[in-house]
């Protein structure tokens, strides 16, 4: 099965982290293609930056589909433009972000949510919102950090993320825990175990369950919300 | 990766056709045991069989356990005894009513369930409730047809199950379909081609959802709501 | 009239403890009998405890109902069986935890929950959701005290208690308290009084609300959810 | 114990045939005393009459205080002034709407409405929704018919609740009727018989839950959303 | 454009203070007449009140709609009688509560609201959930104050509310805040520029949205919720 | 006081259709410049259309924040890039869909929304929730018009509409007609008029309320969810 998973952001560095991460969770069997989307933003904070990196990140998904994918993967924790690549793919397509959420309700009664700053909350509880899934939600903190310190592995973020982490268990009564960075990946073992809880990945997660979605035979649906664009000649 | 799939009914014909379907839905080099609930109710139709199957059902998943499996599915639409099995379990459990819905809300934005009797349809009402996806679902519909007719796959079963299907399309406005009802499982493929659009079984993705989770490395969290029952020795 | 009240755990002081609140709260002219079930285990603390006390409490659900009972209360703050308990029964059957919601919404804008270890919470949280009463609901507290501590009224058990209720009018803002856990049910008057706020205490919420529903003329129905279920002779 | 109702009206019949239902409905040493708000609208039909009716239901409620009854309930199934009268009492207040919609969620999975004239609706639901009940109202349906026929018996009245209440039992699928008309009252045990279902009515639902109330020895909240409001001189 | 403010207590310098709010916030062309309800209760503060006022408002209303005004703004936080004062008005009709929160979410993600005392909470809670947008406020302050001390604008009422604005932008991590009470209407443009964000106020909220539905020519309905009360001659 | 009014697409024939209706609303003193999203797509059908036209529109309202606009119109009913436009916006920014929402819910119990084609149901679905105003919309109805035979006015288009709106009223049981796409914008006189109900067009809505929020002194706030975003300068 051949999986396509997409940076939508234009970082190569980020778009090899992306890769290095995706091909450690990708099952036997499992061929991942990881692009970035060239063109788009250097990182993904907030709405303006999500808006901007969508249209490219569709020719990714384009390409992909024409190359014959069997599924996507968006690796962006906001799940920029979900909606609009469903639209586009035939074969499934899942967000990092929804993944990471859907697996920590299969494995825990409560999950919080621990990310990099403060302004990416709002758009995280949006989406928890549209997912169903706020009532399971039992925090979002931000540990304050930027994303570049989260990637370098400065000793500062780490102390950070912990501290979150202890306070969503502690004060929130979580009882896992969801990092909502990609840059947290590589965190998520060594966090499990310090804890002792489960600590879910979104890279990980979205790798998993589009995995699933292939084993199980489903396509993305064509009917209704993600119906095919109809083409527009001089309409 | 070994997956223990239990049906939390007595009757042995549906313990056989819940392996052959487990079996056929299993990624290669997943290794499927299939247990039934002797001792339990012949089948699971409303909360009274759930209750009475769920002790007999908590001893399979004990005993699955402790010979090592890494994954439980629960093999009735119900998901009777989920969050008992989970608080037993250290390995993810996934029953296969919450994993067919989990994976219609990742292929389409509205799905319906057409499911067997309408005696079942409060358990699956009240389950969307608890999951939070109750705004996703479209329709819940029952064909009116008796389970055993489902399995003997008379014609008369099969039109009812195209005839809600139809309705849940047209009339609800759904983008795909959740069977909900085990013996429905080898009608999914089919219905899916006849009808264009993504038709959800729970065997299938119950198990490829449990293969998801330990893929992505999450175990159930023994914090909170899934935590291990505390021995009580002369309390 | 008769009402029967079910301790769910098979430990007979609790049983005699429920039976003398119950009598305590019986109006003139009801005619109150306990039982317990036998069978079952010593306590119920969380989800393993509930689904194996289940099928030992049906057991005298059912006997009562042969016995021309005209009401159950189910005395378990968890509401332990409380959907399969109303297919078996057609007398009106209630649940302690349930009945000290409902009469706490009658008499406070938002009442709050103390009752005695954390791992009870996310129970009541998820009864709280399904009743529509979670808006209702100010905080859920633990006083982190264990059940037999409680029930010897140690010092400790009373400060702790003390506090929470403190915490959950002045930090929640609730404006009654309901006691969850049955083993705190000689309290609730002298906190009312200390408080100065209704006390809500399940085994007289749920002893009223029976006979109000049997004053009332009602009884369970035996349509959708709580049907009475089939027989199965060699289905 | 000593119980006052209420009719939020100016209707010398209704408030005699209100007295007599409750009457009716009184367990055995439960003295009812029946008032009407003279100076109020004759029938209570909207949001203008409730709220013209409301102080005068105020001034009611005000001497049966002083009066020492020990609970009250308000004969109108608009639950009129509910918050209001909770502030004025500290003997319970239960309205009749409210008391059988908690009732009917206690003997059935889901309840329809069925009530007099389509106008009457949008306040039913918007208290339904309040009271976090809306999840459980399987439908709310108006005869057609004025309250004045009903009151007659006339057989359109009649045939037009019947017809209302099939179609909440085989198209919304309900599992219990509440009447939503205090004129209703004394249809509740024909049409509960007639269609082998529970039928709620309201009056006795109301005087049953405030007894219950009084018996497990609860009153209003004087904290919050209840207080006294405070005196006003020369503020 | 003639608009009709109306405030709901007898208080003749609260009145006088609305009036002059409301024609600083008047854009040109409009004529703004501003009544008071002289008979009604010197100021709502809580239900009770609020039930003694909507007589006296409605007549006031009833007298504005003859004089032919073409918009009603209710000058109280509490939107006291809206609903009622919409069944009796053809021209639009605005609570100033509901305007401010309305506006709040057009030019913010979440609000909190920083109002008097800690009584008038639960009324604004409740409105805020019939509104459905309790999700979009993000905390619900009393600054602990009266009324008449916030009016005189006494060192310690403003230290009080400084405090409490403060509280809800870096704890309850809202962007904005609405003034919860009509006397604070003086201190909204101070405190927007002191915290650098949005501070809505009810008075001018409501002027000009009422005057908004003016302009794009919307009438309230007379269908459904609103529809003009059935006269009763005789009934 | 400025408005910018932007129609998403790069159809001119559209821009100059809105650029009348907005003309046309605007109030006295109003000065309205309407842009178009030359660039983007040539109409906005669903979630790709509109992620390709946000970069185009974004452009659009930075150039207008440059030349001091004072409010800006998204006059697409989807509100295509509401979010990111209000992170880029220092004036206050309405979408036609919100803004026609809003102005419902003050006029009416409950609205219905009528559109031109089924795709285009999901995303106002989508919306409505995150607005909270679910509860408020009755239906959601598709006339299965294409939007150019919607402004061409066949006689066939305004006998769907016409149909829509008949069952949204009588079926569905709206107080108000939502017309959900720009297009309709020349029918709300009419059909209020034919209806005898208030009919909500976006354009005069949107203007009206960026009018009122711009007369009450607000514009959009720079804290939490629209903050704007950071320069990335060698990130």
């Amino acid at each position: 099965m051949r999986i396509h998973v997409v940076n939508p952001n234009a970082s190569a560095p980020m778009t090899e982290g992306i890769a290095a991460a995706a091909l450690a969770a990708a099952a036997p069997g499992i061929e991942v293609t990881t692009t970035g989307a060239a063109g788009g933003p250097p990182s993904i904070e907030g709405p303006v930056d999500g808006a901007m990196a969508v249209p490219w990140m569709l020719q990714r998904i384009e390409e992909a589909e024409r190359a014959g994918t069997e599924g996507h993967v968006i690796a962006c924790f906001d799940d920029t433009g979900l909606d609009a690549a469903r639209c586009i793919a035939r074969a499934p397509v899942v967000g990092i972000g929804e993944a990471a959420y859907h697996c920590a309700t299969l494995v825990a009664d409560r999950f919080a949510v621990v990310t990099s700053v403060p302004e990416a909350l709002p758009v995280l509880r949006g989406n928890l919102a549209r997912y169903g899934l706020s009532a399971r939600c039992a925090g979002l903190r931000a540990a304050g950090v930027p994303v570049l310190d989260i990637d370098r592995g400065t000793p500062e973020a780490l102390a950070a993320i912990r501290r979150e982490t202890c306070a969503a268990l502690d004060t929130d009564g979580a009882d896992a825990i969801v990092l909502g960075c990609a840059g947290m990946a590589t965190l998520a073992a060594t966090l499990s175990e310090e804890f002792g809880c489960p600590v879910v990945e979104g890279i990980a997660a979205g790798l998993s369950l589009v995995t699933a979605l292939g084993a199980a035979g489903l396509r993305t649906s064509k009917r209704g919300g993600y119906a095919t664009p109809r083409r527009k000649d001089e309409e």
